[in-house]
């Protein structure tokens, strides 16, 4: 008998969830390799996630299970889910929807480049569109 | 005048750091691009990281500076922090000293890969180097 993942809970409990149930999750974009975002799960993030095939991480802001793309319409499109040696950190393997991964309408989240000359971070990605634009008002 | 990173305060403030004085480092291999790791970094930690030119990690299970590599001599050779819009990740990329990035002897970390036939965890990356023999029995 096969079992999808979601029918068991074994796979479940191979994640090494911290002390507040979460894990850290990279979403990495298939196509460019390029890492977007860093996100956390719980572990019904992580079932659902799975089930649904689109990345539903759990907002520590918000307290609350967070479809990724649920106002913006960026959802992520998983493709391939892996875990690290201790269990601890999880990667997603990407299509994220509308080509924007960050609130503030860029690609990615991870825009600030730590400078050597300056001493400081600086952005080096473009707005692609502007978040009044991505979420209304 | 011209600053190096670590000579002031200010990109270290610009870390979120959590409550336990760390952050989330996702270490990406420049040529390949792929994801090899997540580890944590504490503000002393990424200060040596970007003087070094080296990835340093803050070892939770060992409660120390973590020089990556300092026993196994897989470094990891620094060319570009990144910071997140939150301020609470950063992405490094980097080249990794003897292409082996795990403490299992794989080149990466994120070697289990969740199957949807089977329902489980498989590992799906080759053992490049026997752990006894990277750091000694």
């Amino acid at each position: 008998m096969q079992a999808a993942p979601g029918d068991g809970a074994e796979w479940l409990d191979a994640v090494a969830w911290n002390g507040d149930g979460l894990v850290p999750v990279i979403a990495q974009e298939a196509d460019s390799g390029q890492v977007l975002m860093l996100a956390w799960m719980n572990r019904d993030a992580l079932r659902r996630t799975v089930e649904l095939g689109e990345a539903v991480y759990w907002s520590r802001s918000r307290g609350r299970l967070w479809h990724k793309g649920e106002t913006s319409g960026h959802v992520q499109h998983v493709e391939e889910v892996r875990l690290d040696c201790d269990g601890d950190a999880l990667l997603l393997t990407v299509r994220q929807a509308g080509g924007i991964a960050c609130h503030t309408g860029r690609h990615r989240c991870f825009f600030q480049r730590l400078d050597g000359v300056s001493g400081g971070w600086e952005s080096v990605e473009p707005v692609l569109k502007a978040p009044e634009a991505i979420y209304g008002e």
